[in-house]
């Protein structure tokens, strides 16, 4: 991975991917003991970064492969990252989603036009179901995280942090990315190496997933024992990437976790004081900064909202937990 | 009003106030019928429009009338947007505020610095405490929409829609807009009036108290009969203002009007497809959009979302109402 090839999905994404605000708010602040910037991918298309590795993906595609079709496994959020980018360049998707995932994200994926195929996630292995499908329909599979575009396309959320903290003065700041399989934060440390080397990008996982950060501290890619039992459906993974972890393991600080209480709590103060709604692993991030800061993290800490795909029960548990 | 003293408003206001995003979702262009952008103010500082106008007038003051301090009524937004422009700059705020305004917006105002004074919406008149505490103090007032600053800070907002919208190849487009007394309405038209000629900006207000599409209609100022009994607190105001008016009755097509119920549904909607959190009172705009739209609406409306600050009861209320 190299800036250019982020670059290269910058200029093909333009006019199709949002440049996402970077907020923040005085109350949070307070909460943080610290400045705290939050990069609001919950307002990407399709509600989280995901658009953009699928938008890279798609686009760097043959114009045969594209006219063949392409496949994607995913919880939700890549799926319909996917879907969107094959509809508005006229390609044929499949998407293989587990059965349990929430019920907006297995919805907006098939009003996107993907083709839906559901798996059960605690006893079938989504990686052979997609290989699979994928040599015997003939479809390019777009891997989730561990593929080249799709690293550079998430990396463009790292060219406009960099950009969005200069023009408000910002320099040396820690960056907490939400983190399944490494995608998002392998792209971003990668621009910010470059354009702002004086940031540190950390992972941030659910508590009891935290397969990245141990495969960090231990330095060789460990498993996480299970996939489910986290609310935090988003950013569960087997383990990082065979791409991702050199990557994060050459640029990041040490991992982070929160707990899925943690989760809900940022979930409910973005609603109360940024008016925006976040899943909980797209919050997880968020409640790094504002529940697990310490004293080494600095001034200023920007916290990577990924997405905010959330069924409506599960939001009005988090409001619950406001005053 | 004119478009150079909007331009001066925005120059003041450079690194203070947020340019929000243009928004947008296939599943609301479906349910409209047409292409609808969002104008996401809720996303601005203090969760409103308001900021803006705040901005704009405090900082139009003299240092004298600064270090005196000034004062505001409202039912919370502007409120806000004047407390937390009057605290950057160094300058005392009273802010007057209804005994029946959401917790949230009362429990904001004082978190932001300001003195809250609250009253009785129904049996006291607002404008004469003001300027009562106004004389007495020596504080200078800042009127919710009938002042020339606050008219030009929020026109601002309609600079930002003129830009946005040449970016994506929109020239005409109606612009539907959450009216009050009319303050961003009149700002908007006026910045459009000169950027995007082919716009036509429209007030939308809540059933029951449209004054100002009733004003519009009769050619002179037309009262509410009642101030209580919609959820739309942010836009419940007598008549419209003397500035406002000729502003909006030289520019403006007709007025429209939505029910509560559809200003709750419009929330939902934004909620599930835009991942934003707005008020009651900042969604009519899009409610109309989505639910009243007609033939000769054309193929591009533009909503300003021009609040966030909602109560979590009322949120909840609102998304109950999906599916």
């Amino acid at each position: 991975m190299n800036i250019e090839r982020i670059h290269a999905a910058a200029a093909r994404a333009r006019g199709h991917i949002r440049e996402t605000p970077l907020l923040s708010s005085p109350f949070l602040d307070e909460i943080a003991g610290r400045r705290v910037w939050i990069k609001a991918e919950n307002l990407q298309h399709t509600g989280s970064f995901k658009a953009r590795g699928g938008w890279a993906a798609v686009s760097a595609l043959t114009p045969q492969q594209r006219a063949a079709g392409v496949i994607a496994f995913s919880s939700g959020n890549h799926a319909q990252g996917v879907a969107r980018a094959a509809r508005l360049m006229d390609t044929p998707a499949v998407i293989v989603m587990p059965s349990d995932a929430p019920s907006v994200k297995i919805a907006n994926t098939r009003a996107l036009g993907g083709e839906v195929i559901l798996y059960d996630r605690a006893t079938e292995d989504r990686d052979a179901i997609g290989a699979e499908l994928a040599t015997s329909r003939g479809l390019t599979l777009i891997k989730p995280f561990d593929d080249p575009e799709v690293i550079a396309g998430q990396g463009t959320v790292g060219l406009e942090i960099a950009a969005q903290a200069d023009a408000i003065g910002i320099g040396a700041a820690q960056v907490l990315v939400c983190c399944g399989g490494g995608g998002l934060t392998a792209g971003i440390a990668t621009a910010l190496e470059n354009l702002a080397p004086d940031m540190t990008v950390r992972t941030v996982e659910p508590e009891g997933f935290d397969d990245v950060a141990r495969s960090l501290s231990s330095g060789r890619i460990e498993r996480n024992p299970a996939l489910t039992g986290s609310i935090c459906d988003a950013i569960i993974t087997p383990q990082p990437g065979n791409l991702t972890f050199p990557i994060l393991q050459r640029l990041c600080g040490a991992g982070m976790a929160v707990s899925d209480h943690e989760a809900l709590r940022a979930m409910a103060l973005a609603f109360a004081h940024l008016r925006i709604v976040l899943e909980p692993g797209g919050a997880v991030a968020l409640a790094a900064a504002l529940f697990r800061g310490s004293d080494d993290m600095g001034s200023d800490v920007i916290a990577v909202a990924s997405g905010g795909n959330v069924d409506t029960g599960r939001f009005v548990e988090a409001l619950a937990l406001l005053d």
